[in-house]
């Protein structure tokens, strides 16, 4: 199944908020508005704001309450891949290079400074206190995990509750914030919203995990930047986590942690995984949270949109990029 | 005059914001809890959360409702202090290591993400919808004025218009944030609101102008950190402007942004400048800003706070650091 099939019952909206997030880059100033462009166009999937939109629709939707939440959960996303790109110094993302590579340490960090105040600005849009302290609430999240992963990094003594607490901060937090945020303001009952906020969290973890997988078995041309990459920042993902587990003596990435060679052991620890039932625990692991994701979703009214949601979460956990 | 004695309306609330400022450290993760720690005890004036607990004074005044906006404007500043330092390369600023200096590019970005995440929250917890996007709309102006400034790094292509322009969003945004949030919290009329609002924008303009005086006429000891840093940084503020004015041939800033010696060039900008009447030329722009700010401050009720705020912009402009 591919996305564009999934989000069929919010196909035009999606569309809208595409131009509007266009237009985010109709600044004054040319040199900014080139930069904005540049980060716009990059070949995100759109999943938060399709999550935003769909969680709308179980009570009143309205596309122009949600808009600025769509947006925002959007902007913030990239926001924090500006970041991310800049202190990793990655060369390469979505296939181009990043804009840290294109423009400086000192324009990719001012960037993401201004494209979480216009999520900020966006979120402020709603005029829904409830989601605007959410919004800030998720980023204070987001960041203090990205410092724990930051400190955490290159460093052997984790566990897997550390690294379900950093990839919740990391990723799930943006998810459930979407949802959350869409169910809020389609003004819906305090249950559904707590049930779409946890479909939200429990996809992301799931998003997040065959994400860390496909750091691995993917291709280059898929991934859109090198295989790999979260060893060469020393960031221990499961797939690594569990490599560790299953042969803790002599291990590649044992030995790259630790100051060994790294082209050698980063390719080692890329084929021992993936020749090994490794991949499949992962796939497991992740399956069980999409699962987790959906459980509750039947208490919700039967709809396009909630078949979307489940189809959704299927789709997380097979797509190859 | 001391700062100290200016602030004297609002001492005890001053005090009782810098004991919730220090609370902003306490968080579960003990590394982040440590790098908060030491973010939030440099050497800041704390003039914004002054001047923010002075622009309440007017009207119903509420230490409760202006609390959360004092900090929020003090976290924002530090939040971008952070990141400037980062983009810098500075290694000293309050006469100690910066945070860039001590744990990294990595940690000091995602340090200041979250610092502007808490600023965030902050300006929410004011549930005044108005004063939110007044403080997202700051960030994204302070954001754009930076990423203007760092375009233009090195460039002499610059004139009066655009040095204004670039100090109003870098300074004078943050101090008029914290003026109009203070005015708007303290429920005062739209007139009120306004001129306060102007009173900090021209207070910070002459703050910034007096700011980047002293990076040439200050000591190491007094500024806290290497005298000609914006130089430096190819920053071209006020009295470099008019060292190329007045001797726009054989000119040590235009040598150096040329690429010419670097520290030649700087220590002998720094001497032209200070011998000659460039600095009182600057300080009446300063004076002029300074008395603007005041000038619609006797349509206020006579008051200690009016008072404060009429020594706080001459303060401004006689203070050595």
């Amino acid at each position: 199944m591919e996305l564009g099939d999934i989000f069929e019952p919010v196909r035009e909206d999606l569309a809208r908020v595409e131009e509007e997030l266009k237009s985010v880059s109709r600044v004054d100033s040319q040199w900014l508005s080139g930069l904005l462009d540049y980060g716009l166009q990059g070949g995100g999937k759109r999943i938060r704001p399709i999550l935003a939109l769909l969680a709308g629709k179980f009570h009143n939707y309205s596309l122009e309450r949600l808009m600025p939440v769509a947006m925002s959960v959007e902007l913030m996303h990239l926001a924090t891949l500006v970041h991310d790109d800049t202190i990793d110094n990655s060369a390469v993302r979505w296939s181009r290079p990043t804009i840290n590579e294109l423009w400086g340490v000192e324009q990719a960090v001012l960037l993401g400074d201004y494209l979480f105040a216009r999520a900020g600005r966006l979120a402020a849009d709603t005029e829904n206190v409830r989601v605007i302290k959410l919004f800030s609430q998720t980023l204070m999240i987001i960041s203090s995990g990205e410092i724990a992963q930051a400190h955490s990094a290159f460093s052997l003594e984790q566990t897997r509750e550390n690294y379900l607490q950093r990839i919740a901060s990391k990723t799930a937090s943006l998810f459930n914030l979407a949802t959350e945020s869409g169910a809020i303001l389609s003004e819906a009952p305090e249950e559904s919203i707590e049930i779409l906020r946890d479909y939200g969290y429990n996809l992301g973890i799931a998003f997040q995990i065959v994400d860390d997988i496909l750091d691995f078995t993917g291709t280059e041309e898929e991934l859109g930047k090198p295989v790999g990459s979260d060893l060469t920042q020393g960031t221990l993902t499961l797939p690594a986590m569990l490599l560790l587990e299953h042969y803790p003596e002599d291990n590649p990435v044992k030995r790259l942690f630790e100051n060994g060679d790294k082209q050698e052991n980063i390719r080692l620890a890329i084929e021992s995984i993936r020749n090994s039932p490794i991949i499949e625990e992962c796939f497991e692991f992740a399956s069980e949270y999409s699962s987790r994701a959906c459980k509750r979703l039947k208490q919700l009214p039967d709809s396009a949109s909630r078949q979307a949601l489940v189809d959704l979460a299927e789709y997380i956990i097979t797509r190859r990029k």
